[in-house]
């Protein structure tokens, strides 16, 4: 397929008329919307905002007639570079669209347009008394479509569940400007085949999500965090599993190796003794009658702690989630540059997949940084290094690619969270058939191939 | 397409070749498997009961080269026809694959083959202490690979959601005998296209599922369940609102009109006052230690009921569920034979759509019993009749299709468990550009349509 190397002066004026004030073809502009947190670039021609679906109809309609690339983009906070342009075209932003058309305590349902900050969604659900689950780490950064898009995971997923369980419906124009309006506002509906769903993950490569039909939940009363201390991983994961096995399904349930602990310690106030070389974090919720009684039992699994301490409440919690969120920025102490992973296996792998990557990362002469969701298997495992040093950034990259090939022999998926991106050989985790049956899928949708092209599968 | 009309002597001939004991082309046997739970007949060559993946992927090369119509098949306890033959056709039963491959309580992982039944499945879990959550009412008849493929919902949906929430990964046989392997162990996957979950609710017309990957829970150590009585529907639902409303997420909550009341009372002992006309079935699970005051908490919120009994542990629990097990043989005090509805509706218009259901019924001279799963939105709604008057017939199948019309102006789906099968006009639900474009996938799968034709969408 041969697509429009660069806009035409018809093309600038189609848009113009399209969009109104809602494009913007200036350098600058264009700059900042050909990259993403991956900080890979790409060439961008021109960045839309249409306001509706039907803006989004009629450049969907123009862009396949023109051969022209869209590139559909939300908050920009990919990490496997979802919203980097591979090739020159447009970045469509979801931005224009963020409005919350409902939020319905009765029906459990709430309607949004893809832009909508995650996080201010959540708070005003919270302000209405009802809940939605999903909770990306970054979601006071991420937008709905995105979270859609990738079916963003989070913290919450162990008990919870993912994006895409909380998906009741969307409408998606198609390359070429045909509107899909999908599922509805039941929690249950089993006619046709679950084409909402499949919307989830599919990281824009199948059509522009326009609108969203999430379904919520009643919101718990309350919730608590219990941080334990341990000698060792070993020894961490080891208690994790007595919790399980007691029938006790944590909201959330987040690891550190030793490396982490090591980099909490250099970098900040630390309140566990240094015989704590390993760490847990759980959070549990329910009602405020019984949300003691269920933090002491949670604390009761967890004997062989070391230390551990307890935070009912959001004031409370916060001061315990705060070490978690001190990772990411301490890590810097390991180096200036960062390769990331979040890669995920089988939840009784966990302790073995950490040791593994670690040693990994020991005979390539680096340390592995490594947190997540132990609950979903699903880990962080970072490498810091310098990029200007030739030598550490090559070791670097060697042990990435030799972590994923790890992932795999453990039975494991490359990604758990961010989805393939551009940056992700998803080829060495998808067989041959699957591989060629997703694409002939996205064939049905995208005959030209002008969605989003080279990402995802 | 032209499908084979008979079987020649060199079908025979490969069938027995290619599946030894397991192919049966007697018509005492093809007439068993000619039919459902909907008890709609069509025309069956043989039946066949491959032992594995690769009979089957045998069979479906055979089949798509030969034009041979395939009918998957599991217990059979389809209620909108799912597993009628249509075309003529060869029944394919998964229940020469009824294995339970691997229970992991490390993993919390199960992976099954799809014959097996999903009570055994689940009281397998139970005993090694984790636990299978999707609890279809008919669990005892089902198999878990039926389950997926209608996406079976259940009693416990709105804690613990559908089937399709479950399903990690599955093998999955196409026409041509081509071999998927979807998904995987882990319990996060965001890698490709979601084909995993796709599978589920595709009722049998893409592939042939072989395996299955299933997420467990950790089995919470005990459940209990409240039983309350209201003079009315109105009030019954009033009271179910402030349940939510007050955080709490019970496992399951079902609800029974004043017209299965009214059956109850003439079919069997009833512990209510006279006064009662509505009841709600609530279930809650957790902690032994936090039990008693979560339903001590719920027993609050259901302040309105004229009448209150609670059951903690199974035995006192089976004794209340009991009134919810007799309302379907009860309800034959009303005739002969029944024509079930199980449609969903926002969870908000529960009560206007049973009261609109109730009118369009009444309309025709015919009583509504409706029951189901309140907090899903989700109706079983029941005409019963006497099929040797033909004026009843006609007005209570006239009655069950306005009824669908009514669905379908509350924002409602035709089917919240059963699936479309062949019983279900899933056109006036779908709309057109939906619906081709579910067809056009479905090509990618089947392209001759020789799996389950006529089916679903």
């Amino acid at each position: 397929m041969s697509y429009a190397t660069e806009l035409t002066e018809a093309h600038k004026t189609f848009l113009k008329d399209a969009l109104g004030e809602g494009v913007n073809f200036e350098p600058e502009v264009t700059q900042i919307y050909s990259s993403d947190a991956s900080l890979r670039t790409g060439k961008v021609f021109a960045v839309i905002w249409p306001a509706n679906t039907e803006q989004v109809r009629k450049v969907m309609a123009w862009a396949d007639a023109e051969c022209v690339v869209i590139h559909p983009r939300g908050r920009g906070t990919s990490l496997s570079g979802g919203c980097v342009p591979t090739v020159p075209g447009i970045v469509l932003s979801t931005l224009g669209m963020d409005r919350i058309l409902d939020i319905s305590i009765t029906d459990f349902v709430a309607e949004v347009e893809p832009g909508v900050c995650t996080a201010t969604f959540q708070s005003e659900c919270e302000k209405l008394g009802v809940f939605y689950p999903p909770d990306p780490a970054s979601g006071k950064a991420t937008s709905i479509g995105g979270n859609v898009s990738t079916c963003a995971g989070g913290l919450k997923a162990v008990k919870y569940g993912v994006t895409r369980d909380y998906v009741l419906g969307c409408d998606v124009v198609l390359p070429g400007g045909g509107l899909l309006k999908l599922g509805g506002r039941t929690h249950k509906d089993v006619i046709g085949l679950d084409m909402t769903r499949f919307m989830a993950g599919s990281e824009g490569t199948l059509g522009i999500l326009t609108r969203l039909i999430l379904k919520l939940l009643p919101k718990p009363e309350s919730s608590a965090s219990v941080l334990a201390g341990y000698p060792s991983l070993d020894a961490a994961l080891i208690s994790m599993g007595k919790v399980f096995a007691a029938g006790i399904l944590p909201t959330a349930v987040e690891f550190m190796n030793e490396t982490v602990l090591d980099i909490l310690r250099q970098t900040g106030e630390i309140p566990w003794p240094e015989t704590v070389n390993s760490l847990l974090l759980f959070q549990v919720d329910g009602c405020k009658e019984t949300l003691p009684l269920e933090v002491a039992r949670l604390g009761r699994q967890l004997d062989d702690s070391l230390w551990q301490t307890q935070g009912v409440g959001a004031a409370e919690e916060n001061k315990l989630w705060a070490y978690r969120r001190r990772i990411s920025a301490g890590s810097y102490v390991l180096g200036p540059d960062r390769i990331g992973g979040d890669m995920a296996v089988p939840r009784g792998q966990l302790l073995a997949a950490v040791r593994r990557f670690e040693e990994i990362a020991h005979n390539n002469g680096k340390r592995l940084i490594a947190f997540g969701h132990a609950g979903d298997g699903n880990i962080h495992a970072n490498l810091h290094y310098d990029a200007s040093d030739p030598d550490d950034k090559r070791r670097t990259e060697k042990t990435h690619h030799e972590l994923d090939d790890a992932v795999l022999e453990f039975g494991g998926s490359i990604s758990g969270e961010h989805g393939g991106g551009c940056l992700k050989d998803v080829g060495r985790q998808l067989g041959e058939a699957e591989h060629a049956m997703m694409r002939q899928i996205r064939k049905v949708f995208d005959p030209k191939g002008i969605l989003n092209p080279n990402k995802g599968y």
